[in-house]
């Protein structure tokens, strides 16, 4: 019996939610194939999961492909970030190490994509297929109330966790060592810091275990630093994370 | 070694994100306490965990205590909706037989939650902490929005995946029996119709699956039947769903 074989179908050019998934296999050191950034026709694979005619379907990507599962070779297919993310990282060994672990690291990782979403929603918070311009006015305000309200409760929020795990030193969201909800919020971050500079270099210090023993820690984590100074990272651009200095703080 | 005993935390009166733990609950035939609307100071629980000095700091309700889980008794505490729902899934029968039935039943789950959180951002599409008259304009255009290109997105999709699941003969999303996914999407149906009803009116007869033979079946599971028709069932009302008639279908 072979080992499992992991293929991740996202768009390709961009980190998107398909970087929470990378982070995982790069930070377990899993060979994984990012099948839209590595093949010239990949996104056929999701389109196909995407169609009206698939018996897998998926609502939308990041979904990944497991092969070489068990004996009978019977595929899994799994999407939605969380759900990909909770699977893997039982199966690598960033989930915890019993079921309060696992309940945290899974709670944990889901506010960070909860964060995730409501920083995409700045700038698309009319319509999620319409343009960036045609809803200026609204992002905003929507931009306003998320510098204002948002950020400072869910850094409050991650800075109370990371006191609240001694263990961790500052350095990982449950227990004492890596999982996916480090990596998970550490992507989220990292993408704040490109969309809205001036709001987090204003709101830093407010936040010492998030800002200066977490963030830099989790990049020095060995098979992350390798690949975020690789050319696999993508960088950040017109995804998820937009930088528009008009939304950011004036 | 006495059996779990479970405490669901969420804020009284309204079903909310409490309720997709509440159906799971009842429709496994499993006691337990609704806290906040049990007990008369209830809410003080919720307080302690969002307060600056817990040290299990929630980010939000629910959340879900769990006693008599093990010989330590040491409690369980998950907050989350989708983490609630994986745990109790698999705790009470409700998510899945093998590997890839819990991640289909996990993923389609989260995709009925991104629905309903959707259907909340139409009523507080700026700003969730600030009143909807704060901010009608705005609700108007993402209403709409969410009407014309989210609700045919989201039917159209679980309409794909019943199609595709020939064992659940419409009735299920997943394999032959009821799982958390259902109950999820079902409560869901039933709060877009409160908020929408002309909205759904029109487009039920396009997702025959999903409005002729899933929705009407789920509530009469055993369990679910008997809950819905009682009084513990929470009306809707001012929550996620909200009958704003100037959002609905004109």
């Amino acid at each position: 019996m072979s080992s499992p074989t992991y293929e991740l179908l996202y768009w390709p050019g961009i980190p998107g939610r398909g970087e929470f998934i990378r982070l995982v296999f790069n930070a377990a050191g899993q060979a994984y194939k990012d099948v839209c950034n590595e093949e010239e026709d990949g996104i056929k694979s999701i389109l196909a999961l995407l169609s009206p005619s698939s018996t897998t379907p998926i609502f939308a990507p990041p979904a990944l492909r497991i092969t070489h599962i068990d004996k009978n070779n019977t595929p899994l297919l799994i999407y939605q970030t969380p759900s990909i993310l909770s699977y893997l990282g039982d199966a690598l060994g960033l989930a915890g190490a019993d079921n309060a672990e696992k309940a945290w690291i899974q709670s944990h990782a889901l506010t960070a994509l909860d964060l995730n979403n409501e920083a995409h929603d700045t700038h698309h918070p009319i319509a999620s297929a319409k343009y960036y311009e045609e809803q200026k006015d609204e992002a905003l305000k929507k931009a306003q109330d998320f510098r204002e309200a948002r950020v400072p409760k869910f850094f409050g929020f991650f800075e109370r966790v990371l006191k609240a795990n001694e263990e961790g030193k500052g350095r990982f969201l449950v227990g004492g060592k890596l999982s996916y909800a480090d990596t998970t919020l550490w992507h989220v971050l990292s993408g704040l810091e490109f969309a809205f500079p001036k709001e987090l270099e204003a709101r830093k210090k407010d936040y010492p275990l998030l800002f200066e023993a977490f963030y830099p820690s989790v990049k020095e984590h060995s098979g992350l630093k390798e690949y975020l100074a690789s050319e696999k990272r993508q960088p950040f651009s017109n995804g998820v994370f937009r930088h528009y200095p008009e939304l950011d703080r004036q």
